[in-house]
């Protein structure tokens, strides 16, 4: 038999930030929690007060096919059970986030963006079927909104808005403690509201949605906002790195920016600008108890320098702009949970379905 | 003793356009809804379904102050009752809306702009103890939503979002048969969603709120935008009502539009298209089944032929920026209630409520 803590320490090394926590001090029921992204698939088993007992990350090799990928899933949660003496019937549910556009009343995968192979595949039901377990379908960005509420960044609130800062602008909306999936699963689209009615307002670099926040402040926005910049004749350290033949990513800029490079300073600001503005319009909709900001584009976070100067400009902005009573009230931060809300999330919100 | 029906129809006569129904014809236990408005209070004798049993209308007299009012609402509520041989004791509970910032969850109304002398008042209790009746309190604009939502335009629907267009633009939504609040009693305010970042963009009237939907589609900024039109060189109709010694209002100027007048027109549309824009965002963020409009500044609503112009106008520029998955299912209508929504939906509250 494999040594309990051992298995641990191993499952633990493959990626999650979280304490990784024993069996024996675990608070059941457990749950397992899966986050379906484009390259990866997260899988975490979490105890009743969403703390993480084993981890694992799988590739997604979405070409394969939805079907596939549920049959490695249900495989990767049997070896991760294995590793601490644990079997199915230790599940109490399964939460299963997925990207894209869905249906969640019918468990239905319907056309995700960035799954191409994944088109109208009953995922909810297939993977319940393999695992003998009752499944809560979720959106992705929902799900994660969920962990920070949960366990993360917004525990102390009941309503919150998580928006997720990537290849595009995610968003989640817990409403006393439920998520709000809408009526045509579509809801807490946070990346689409729009920013600017004007006919020359930005695009989403998909072609689409023209004005909408998600054209301002994404990764892609972020780099196309640099090269107009740099094309318009701002001096920056970036040009260097560019005409080496590094290609211009959201990082590249981060990075000028915390080293003092004026230019990729300006845009990682007036990122945080534009995202104000689109917090002030969530929080006249919603009015939640806190904002909270996640993602990879998060310039660093709360560790960070700049990124500590980039929350600055967020809260000014909104506070500026938002009505008093609640810009006096609201609090924006970052969030606390990395990569892992997902399955975290996923798993709570298995935990309030079960 | 007074003849019922005589009584009825004299009730009824007062103003209501809801069929009134006899206390025989009734569906028990029966609600009152009060809505309070800068200048009449409305108070509703409503069944369990909905359906208004007596109506009276009385003057704010804001001036007055809160606790004359609550004094006037209780005797009014009382002659209502009276007239149709009823006592308080048939009254289950009490709904009660008012405008402008409030503490929900401590019945407290704060400073609401149009109620100057309301201030800091514990009217729900106050109304509460007079009457000693449970009092449910809401929002103004989320009771005429919970209004639509329950017997008008929104019946239909588990989510809906009804936008209010007058002086300002209010919003009431709900999700899953309940009103968003928010955390600081600031939910809904749809009025005050973003829809133009830059800084040469519209101001509210009473000055803040840069780019705000309201700075676009409330009655004033109708008129504003048409004076900066004349100002501009258009030529119009209006001009020669304004040459009168007329003051320009948004009645005026949808009366213009239906008569053929182009500039009134193309303002009418052109809040539509502003309106469609804000609407994206609304339904992108809480993706209800339907988008209720209603208001004094409904361009005649479905009744008439710039009403169905102004509705066409919303819906193109809905559906040109929203997802498919949204723009080809989300319903967007007038409302059909009227006046009568605040108080049926404050009765409806209190119903859920009690």
């Amino acid at each position: 038999m494999i040594n309990k803590e051992t298995a641990l320490l191993r499952l633990a090394n493959m990626s999650t930030n979280q304490a990784v926590i024993t069996p024996e001090t675990a608070q059941t029921p457990l749950f397992a929690g899966v986050d379906v992204g484009g390259t990866n698939i997260k899988i975490g088993l979490v105890d009743d007060k969403g703390r993480t007992l084993a981890f694992q990350s799988i590739e997604t090799m979405e070409e394969l096919g939805p079907a596939d990928a549920v049959r490695r899933i249900k495989a990767t949660l049997h070896e991760m059970l294995f590793h601490v003496s644990l079997t199915m019937d230790d599940v109490k549910a399964i939460g299963l986030g997925t990207p894209g556009t869905m249906d969640i009343p019918r468990g239905m995968i319907l056309a995700p963006p960035n799954l191409p192979h994944w088109r109208d595949f009953p995922v909810r039901d297939q993977l319940s079927e393999v695992t003998s377990r009752p499944v809560a379908f979720v959106n992705d960005a929902n799900a994660a909104a969920f962990g920070e509420f949960w366990v993360g960044s917004g525990r102390d609130f009941r309503t919150m808005i998580m928006l997720t800062l990537g290849t595009g602008v995610g968003g989640g909306i817990i409403l006393d403690g439920r998520s709000i999936e809408g009526e045509h699963s579509f809801g807490s689209e946070c990346g689409h509201i729009i920013i600017d009615h004007n006919e020359d307002a930005r695009c989403c670099v998909w072609g689409g949605g023209r004005g909408q926040l998600e054209a301002y402040c994404s990764a892609s926005a972020v780099v196309r906002r640099t090269e107009e910049a740099l094309e318009a004749g701002r001096k920056s350290a970036l040009t260097k790195r560019i005409n080496a033949g590094e290609e211009l990513t959201s990082l590249m800029i981060a990075e000028k920016a915390a080293s003092g490079d004026q230019l990729s300073l300006d845009i990682v600001l007036e990122t945080a600008m534009y995202l104000g503005v689109g917090i002030v319009t969530l929080v006249h909709t919603v009015d939640p108890g806190a904002v909270i900001l996640g993602g990879a584009m998060d310039f660093g976070g709360q560790n960070s320098e700049l990124g500590q100067k980039f929350l600055a400009r967020v809260r000014e902005e909104f506070q500026r702009r938002a009505f008093d009573v609640v810009a006096d009230h609201t609090v924006i931060d970052f969030a606390q949970l990395g990569s892992d809300a997902g399955y975290i999330g996923a798993a709570g919100v298995a935990r309030e379905s079960a």
